[in-house]
């Protein structure tokens, strides 16, 4: 078999504000690789199927030297993220050919080969959802929301939560599982379009936090008993001061920042005011606890359409920068997925 | 019995920033009482003995109609705080004279008429303690930090705190309860004399905040896996930039923008990247748990000598502006105390 073409997507700059498709990342053609043939070493060799964009990434798109929960991705390598691949080929006894592997490390690139299982679990193929989903509602976005939400919500029949970005995987599921629960729902995102898709989801106020005024909206509906911050910044400040007494806010993201810089948070005295809680939740720290729940839990729900998604689907590598960016602007309609290839 | 003076302390303007004794605070002698013969109206005539200076008072002298926890003071009437008073005379049947009252609203006045106990409680003389200490070490900072420790901490042995504002009432007894339960703890104030106190409280590290880097001796001492937050600001920011994982943040008080406005908190986003957990104490909130414990434990410890404390006692309604004023400077050492009249 001839040596095929291995596209990449590379880290080629460090962004100055949003990434720059083309800049900050390179769509690279330039490596082969010929699938009968390439050493393994003892390892396999995968074939990405789908691979997971999401707002973290770029916290890890910065220069070297700065600490953070996650590494920064290296200049000239591929991205990573995480992804779905099928096993094509290999000398690992614990690795079948034809078995899939999910990872939170998966390389973007076309086909990799790996040492061994180290970041990675077996999955096992769904006759109901397609490989999307594991990154999605069943993968580390739907794990976020479902694990914070169990740990620390404590979400009482009657009470109202705040979610933002609630049109995005996580907000969503936030949603879907505050109305669940008994809970009034107040929900927002940035589109008109995306408003109609909380309320699909059952939100009992949504709006477009671009027209209207975050708040007037909270000072209207509220006070706040639940707040899921995805975006911090002045939406925050404007939860701080419409909390409840007793309120649970759960700290998930702060994407308002992480382009353009974080503001500074001016009414933090509202946490002693207010006898408030904020917990940060961070995914991996969470499994321990909560991944079996999760697993007897999320999927069933999404196969019996119980639990609503909603995906933007890109197809192949060359659509990483552009789904980055669309991530980082909030344009993305639903879990922002690129499938890298068909099996 | 001819009237005698009934001096007050009255809150006479809003502050610019920092209190100004004589200007938003005015000592007022122009009302008489005569004791013997003052209309009690089924109420009882108390003699106040102490009153406590506390760092909230400065979010109590601010223009109507902006809310907080606490109702703003009345412009014009006099101020109000923690104290300790005796019953000189009484119409009320569950109110005997000799009996001690203390409560969280007592009047910036030698003498007030009450129609009875709402918002006060009876308190028995201590042989050992001065009334001082009810206002502090056994009063609101006492109960303050022991019932914040309490709820909040969740201390393990080896584990590091972080304590500001530790020669302050609340502070001084957090040190003492982190050391005894087994942490390595840093400590702060606002001068070398201060210091010195820390130190001899059992803090492991403790510096002058106004002559070396907070930061620098976070990032050689810690990460902090508690920080007791008296003060806010960039002290703040640098306990999240120098948090251990799972740190908890209990957030008592943010002195550095009571005076000069609340500086922004730009670096929230620890809060996920260390999964840490802030709390809000608000001491009021705490007592329905905690009182108990509180009365079994703190007064005990006091007489035995096992807890330390310091008082900056003054003598004389005259004296409050300018504790006032000290208290929010931070120039105070020791809980400070204002002795209106000796019984």
């Amino acid at each position: 078999m001839p040596p095929i073409t291995n596209a990449r997507v590379l880290f080629a700059s460090v962004p100055k504000d949003f990434p720059v498709p083309g800049e900050t990342t390179v769509h690279d053609t330039a490596q082969q690789i010929d699938l009968a043939s390439v050493a393994l070493h003892g390892g396999f060799l995968v074939k990405t199927l789908v691979l997971s964009i999401d707002p973290y990434m770029r916290g890890k798109m910065r220069a070297p030297g700065t600490t953070s929960y996650s590494p920064p991705y290296t200049l000239g390598a591929p991205l990573t993220g995480y992804g779905v691949g099928v096993v094509l080929r290999s000398e690992h006894a614990d690795v079948a050919p034809g078995r899939y592997v999910y990872g939170a490390e998966m390389s973007h690139q076309e086909y990799v080969v790996l040492p061994g299982m180290r970041g990675l679990t077996f999955l096992e193929k769904d006759a109901q959802l397609p490989w999307t989903v594991f990154v999605g509602a069943a993968g580390m976005p739907g794990r976020t929301a479902y694990m914070g939400w169990m740990e620390f919500a404590h979400a009482k029949k009657g009470e109202t939560a705040f979610v933002t970005a609630g049109a995005g995987p996580v907000g969503s599921l936030v949603i879907q599982m505050a109305k669940h629960d008994g809970l009034k729902v107040i929900a927002s995102a940035g589109s008109d379009e995306k408003v109609a898709f909380l309320t699909a989801l059952g939100a009992d106020v949504a709006f477009n936090y671009k027209t209207t005024d975050t708040r007037a909206v909270l000072a209207r509906e509220g006070p706040v008993d639940i707040y899921w911050d995805n975006v911090g910044g002045e939406v925050l400040e404007a939860a701080l001061d419409n909390a409840a007494v007793y309120a649970r806010f759960l700290e998930c993201g702060m994407i308002s920042g992480y382009n353009t810089g974080h503001q500074g948070i001016k009414n933090l005295y509202q946490t002693y005011a207010k006898s408030l809680t904020l917990s940060g939740i961070l995914v991996l720290r969470l499994q321990a606890t909560h991944e079996a729940a999760f697993w007897a839990t999320v999927p069933r729900l999404l196969r019996e359409g119980k639990l609503q998604y909603r995906e933007e689907v890109s197809t192949g590598l060359a659509a990483v920068g552009d789904a980055i960016l669309r991530v980082q602007r909030g344009m993305n309609t639903g879990k922002a997925v690129v499938v890298v290839a068909e099996e």
